[in-house]
């Protein structure tokens, strides 16, 4: 009686099984700086617990298994403003992105198919295509580039007959990278030329800074039949706990397969579906204070890892990470030595190792993602803590 | 660029694919009793909403990965009353039952891997397993026997080397056969035997009617390192919409495992989870008043199907479906004609046609499942509509 080769073979998550050391070191009273973990601290609006508190169904029913009109409609509505235009036969409201990529992933490749993905890389694309039977193929993207994308060459000598497509974040999670506008042709012009699928995963799309422009593979018409937009309230509405997320497709017949999925699972939280509606009504002028405030945040971590000695690391533009390079022997093993055995007058910090973001062996062992998710004055005392730490660690290599 | 052959070879849910005709009846001014889906009509305990309403966090994070402590412990409270005794990290929360048995799926059975099921099934164990290419192997089960099993025998003839397990729900859906003690031993034999494991889907538990016993796979003391206990808040306490559901195991190694796929979704809402720690806190009169509102139900609809000719309906004990042989050419089309061609003083009846619910080849083409969801009153008008169809239906077969 074995468990699934699959599911033993899953990777673990590499953001949270480093969890109980940084209990254990809450136990014995230590301040604990989270920059490991993508929840920010910016305040859900209020107007998504309001409508919920204005339910008032008696018997709390199935819902529709494609979503409920009303969301669909207003996330119409929202990719207008991007110049994305989708019809509500085009959109399935989901469990979250997570949902959103898992159905995704089932719905293009076959157990044994490969997708190209750029590393480092969220880490639960893996965790998802392995579940499902699909090898992730990595496109491996640098620390000194930016992590941006190598040659179109280089991608191509990844495709072989399994290869089913490509999916990425954009902005990036872990790297904070946004693609520009040549980068985003280049993979539509290689997924024409290769004939894949693109899993867009752009749950980031607002948060790109310093006045850069985006550009959404929702906006490159010639690939439309094979382009599924992901994305989700979580990290736009400061909504993580709502799960809800999204498909948007102009393949109708890839919405129409998927939606067999969401028939199996019979609907998503009514409520949440309620209260996201609101969320997709919340005005500009929230965006452009979110931004403001989330610039700020990647210029005082990018400013302090400027000024440490031996960290290597371009300024991202998007999302709220930064991945960066450090002068130590395994970033694993230094935060768990941070949480374990440093503090900076009873404070310390704990970050997401790298290795776990990527698929290649080997690489991102001196790398960690910093989420700049806590205010401006938590994130310079962190800094300093993590400068101070990197000066005091016995196995650094500078 | 095709999809992908699971998700093209997945089923389309047999009971939502007729919705189409239901719509164009109501569009014409029909009004359609509706027995085709299990969406309960009893209200959901208000406590459920109540509690979500005085949530009173300002950012909704995202939470826990196995679920909130608060619901894990209720539900470890609620089984004692069963004689099942979990400890906290035996017990996972998840998205409504649905994704409970998609993860036990993924964690017993590779590709090319398969599981028995009994059929007639509830017909996203198909919907599912195809999409995470299982192969269902169906125990077949037969409406003259009222849906129990078939010898030890016939079931032993089914397992080859790539078997991995034995799923069903107990009470049954769409039967609403109770399996009997010695049927739940006489699988849990086998279970070892032939080291399988168990999903058992029991979210029907508390509907068993007659004052017959029922005995859960929880409570056969050698098998419970092979058993996945399934349960959801959905039919239990009419919370269909809520979407929370759970996995419950003394296989620690399994919830571990399972655990991963947990992390990879990040987390279950968590305003259902809290409003469902009250619903579990439910008293006992509260099942005393539905059970003998649902009894009467079975009862009602019973009776009336025993005075049709040519119907063949054992009494079914539990759930809330009744599964029919009907004296037409096919079920399908009886539906569609009721829906479509038929009605009495401008009403009709829509109910699940059966063969969705097998996966051998022809069979079911004569039944139904129908879902006693309905109060008394209108109970009784739809089986008298549905008395008079079968008696103008242009192709009975009696």
């Amino acid at each position: 009686m074995n468990l699934s080769k699959r599911i033993t073979a899953m990777q673990e998550s590499p953001i949270r099984k480093l969890v109980p050391y940084a209990e254990a070191a809450k136990a014995k009273g230590k301040y604990v700086y989270h920059l490991n973990i993508g929840q920010p601290d910016i305040e859900t609006p209020s107007s998504f617990m309001e409508s919920i508190r204005n339910f008032e169904g008696k018997v709390l029913a199935y819902s529709f298994s494609q979503g409920i009109p009303e969301l669909i409609r207003a996330i119409i509505h929202y990719y207008k403003k991007y110049d994305m235009h989708y019809e509500e036969d085009e959109i399935l409201i989901t469990n979250g992105g997570s949902e959103a990529l898992l159905f995704a992933i089932i719905a293009i490749a076959d157990a044994g198919d490969e997708i190209l993905v750029p590393e480092p890389f969220y880490t639960n694309y893996n965790g998802f295509s392995s579940a499902v039977d699909v090898k992730v193929s990595p496109i491996t993207c640098k620390a000194e580039d930016g992590f941006h994308l190598p040659s179109k060459k280089s991608i191509e000598d990844l495709i072989n007959p399994r290869t089913k497509g490509i999916m990425l974040s954009n902005p990036g999670n872990p790297t904070g990278v946004v693609y520009t506008k040549e980068e985003i042709e280049m993979l539509a012009a290689l997924a024409k030329e290769y004939n894949l699928f693109i899993i867009a995963d752009e749950v980031y799309r607002e948060f790109v800074y310093d006045g850069l422009g985006y550009t959404s593979f929702g906006n490159i018409p010639m690939i439309q039949d094979r382009v599924i937009i992901v994305d989700s309230v979580s990290k736009r509405y400061s909504a993580c706990g709502a799960r809800i997320g999204s498909i948007a497709s102009k393949n109708k017949e890839l919405i129409a397969q998927v939606l067999k999925l969401c028939q199996g699972r019979l609907c998503v939280p009514i409520l949440e579906q309620i209260g996201s509606v609101e969320l997709y009504k919340t005005s500009e002028e929230y965006f452009q204070i979110v931004n403001k405030e989330y610039q700020k945040r990647r210029d005082i971590v990018y400013d302090a890892l400027n000024n440490m000695p031996g960290v290597l690391c371009k300024k991202p533009t998007g999302a709220f990470y930064v991945a960066a390079k450090l002068p130590v022997d395994d970033a694993e093993k230094f935060v768990v030595w941070m949480l374990k055995d440093f503090h900076v007058e009873g404070s310390t910090v704990m970050l997401a190792p790298a290795e776990g973001f990527y698929a290649t062996p080997g690489l991102g062992k001196d790398e960690v993602r910093i989420a700049y998710i806590l205010n401006e004055n938590d994130l310079k005392k962190a800094m300093n803590v993590l400068k101070l730490a990197l000066q005091n660690y016995p196995n650094k290599t500078i």
